[in-house]
């Protein structure tokens, strides 16, 4: 079989669904339920239309393209990713995965192709955590990690319900129908850029995914005393950003401290209150990220900066309330995929390397119903989440090539 | 001559002043020129036209409320602070010196006092920086330590300049005659609470300011390279929140090394950029308030500050730019001031002590321009700049009666 991809077709969609934003090109922002993510699933549906695939979208806005296999009653096999983008993001994470999925299937119809399993690409709800502070709404509800119940507990920032949202976004589904049986899928196959720098550092062009790192994610809330910062005497100061200064070295040195290149730990969000250049901060909120591909080495980071706080506390006599947002467990990729990714490179005469996924993804919590695995195409300079994010066309190009072969080898 | 404060009264102004705000009470949020302050305004100056004082307004919002003297053309004696409010501030700050400076001239009134020369109560505009990252705006214009040019280039944090927004506000004037004449005041007085907590510990209810502290403010602007959380690896990060971090601790050592009382220094602000959990940030701004009651001191901690940069810059490779907003000179009072003030005390039979201001008003440019002085009355635990600030009853009382005694002896 002839498999060949529209790659500048391909390249147009994806520059149009970066034009989907609310920061001037080439950033990108697009948090999910804003009028912007809203205008690029309309945009996304129409192309399903064109590509002649049946979607359908549930109650928390996961959408389903199918292309329907001569038995269509055979579990299909799964593709795709997400589209929503954190503030001043770049155009690859997970577009590449929704639209190059889409692409790898026109291919295959372009090729003559005729699965006979369904080949079914899913565009994720929310894998961003921008809105609600947890990534991956979309496949946690699907997989029921997160139950309907738990879900509907969730508030944006502004203090707005999870379904307050989805109706003003026009979605009136109950959550209950979400989780997919543990039949659906035969299996799931994600292609995504790498977002870290080892595949260009290697001059691998593709990554096939064995494991994906296991995410925790802190809030630390920190409550020291305000006042004038004038008239406040140094001596007296219960200074709540000064202890948040600690913490957030405190959440590097956890991670440096294991001398494992797979530890990671990142505070990005830091909030000061009341925020005047004349106030003494008496109030503090951090949001903190801690991965890595082993649970036992994760879980001590958390310990390290859960020790870090409690110093803190004592040093400065202030309140400190840490929130386990949450803590999930690595993946293993299910072998059924990998071997299927690693047979299509072969066959097409691409090197490939076994990696693990230090960012996480959807399939993180796809793989709980169903096998499951990732391609990794290279990344510029490892850079992801920032407007210079770039996948080069060739790689883009291989990626797709990879992903189709591999659809068609499993829907067979 | 019998001076009686209506007490009452004055903390019934008081509490409806506060109730001009943007936040909920007890906390009191009343930035500059929003609509909550310009109520504010409208409504002093209802409180102006009942006390027959005639009032007018200058092109940045000064506002003056003239009791003509028997003489109007001596130069005037002049009292009055600001009404403007930090986010989530207290109902004390300024205001003590705003409303209690017009009951000061009421209770002179009723006592059938007639000064010789005029009293004018003077409202400061935006002595907080909250705005335009400034403060004092209004006395740096009239004491011409601001030049209306440079006043033009100010901006607030959403770019729009000084200039529109007084147009907005309805203020049409030129910046250009907002300076005072140097003999338009013959004597300066304002009453305010003390911000710290000297008084209170003493147990004297009357502070006679001696000397106003140096303050200085810097904006620091740090950019590092941002990516993905997980994606990028600890080895390859150049954080520029972990930066700020390592700044705002060395802040506040550059305070403590100094092993004096009067040296204070504070990072109040801290913006993260992009501000996600999981993105490492790429850009951080710091606004840092440095004060001390000696010039050399308060120049030592910003050498330290710069240095302590410098050296963040050299660890973890970021660049940092440092800008110095306002670095201003301390002010000495006036000693026909102090001394009338302590007659005042003497005479009611008030304990009073000299002390110095840690914090900055609108006196210590009011200084430059005339001979001028500060009381200060005690509020709870030191606190202000947040909502339980507090001044009892008796001690605004005491504060008023040391002024208004004080204004007639002046103005004699």
């Amino acid at each position: 079989m002839q498999i060949t991809v529209d790659l500048s077709r391909l390249l147009n969609e994806l520059e149009k669904l970066a034009s989907f934003s609310d920061a001037p090109a080439p950033a990108v922002t697009r948090v999910v339920f804003s009028a912007q993510d809203l205008a690029a699933r309309a945009y996304l549906r129409e192309l399903f239309s064109e590509a002649a695939l049946e979607w359908r979208t549930d109650a928390v806005g996961n959408t389903f393209a199918r292309w329907t296999g001569a038995d269509p009653k055979l579990a299909a096999v799964g593709t795709g990713s997400h589209t929503d983008a954190v503030p001043h993001a770049g155009r690859y994470d997970g577009t590449v995965g929704v639209l190059g999925g889409l692409e790898a299937i026109r291919a295959l119809q372009r090729g003559g192709f005729r699965p006979r399993r369904s080949i079914e690409l899913l565009v994720f709800t929310s894998e961003e955590p921008t809105l609600f502070g947890i990534g991956c709404l979309g496949s946690r509800l699907l997989s029921a990690t997160l139950s309907p119940e738990s879900a509907r507990q969730l508030k944006d920032r502004g203090g707005k319900s999870l379904e307050e949202i989805l109706r003003q976004a026009g979605m009136n589904g109950s959550l209950e129908n979400v989780p997919l049986a543990k039949d659906y899928y035969q299996a799931f196959v994600e292609l995504h850029i790498e977002q870290g720098p080892l595949l260009e550092r290697k001059e691998i062009p593709i990554g096939i995914v064995t494991a994906i790192a296991a995410p925790a994610t802190l809030r630390v809330k920190i409550e020291g005393a305000g006042g004038h910062a004038g008239g406040m005497l140094m001596p007296d100061r219960h200074d709540a950003f000064l202890a948040a200064a600690e913490i957030a070295l405190a959440v590097e040195s956890a991670a440096k401290d294991t001398k494992s290149i797979d530890s990671v730990a990142t505070t990005g969000v830091c909030n000061v209150f009341p925020g005047a250049v004349n106030s003494v901060p008496s109030r503090t909120v951090l949001e903190i990220d801690v991965r890595d591909t082993d649970l036992a080495r994760r879980d001590g980071m958390l310990s390290a900066i859960r020790s870090a706080c409690e110093a803190v506390v004592a040093k400065r006599q202030v309140r400190v309330e840490i929130e386990l947002i949450n803590a999930d467990a690595p993946a293993q990729a299910s072998p059924l995929i990998t071997e299927a990714l690693a047979v299509s490179c072969e066959e097409l005469g691409v090197g490939s390397m076994r990696m693990v996924s230090r960012a996480y993804h959807d399939s993180l919590f796809i793989s709980r119903i169903a096998p499951t695995g990732m391609v990794f195409i290279p990344c510029r300079n490892g850079y992801s989440h920032r407007p210079d994010e770039y996948a080069s066309p060739e790689n883009i190009d291989r990626g797709v090539q990879v992903l189709a072969h591999t659809l068609a080898r499993l829907a067979q």
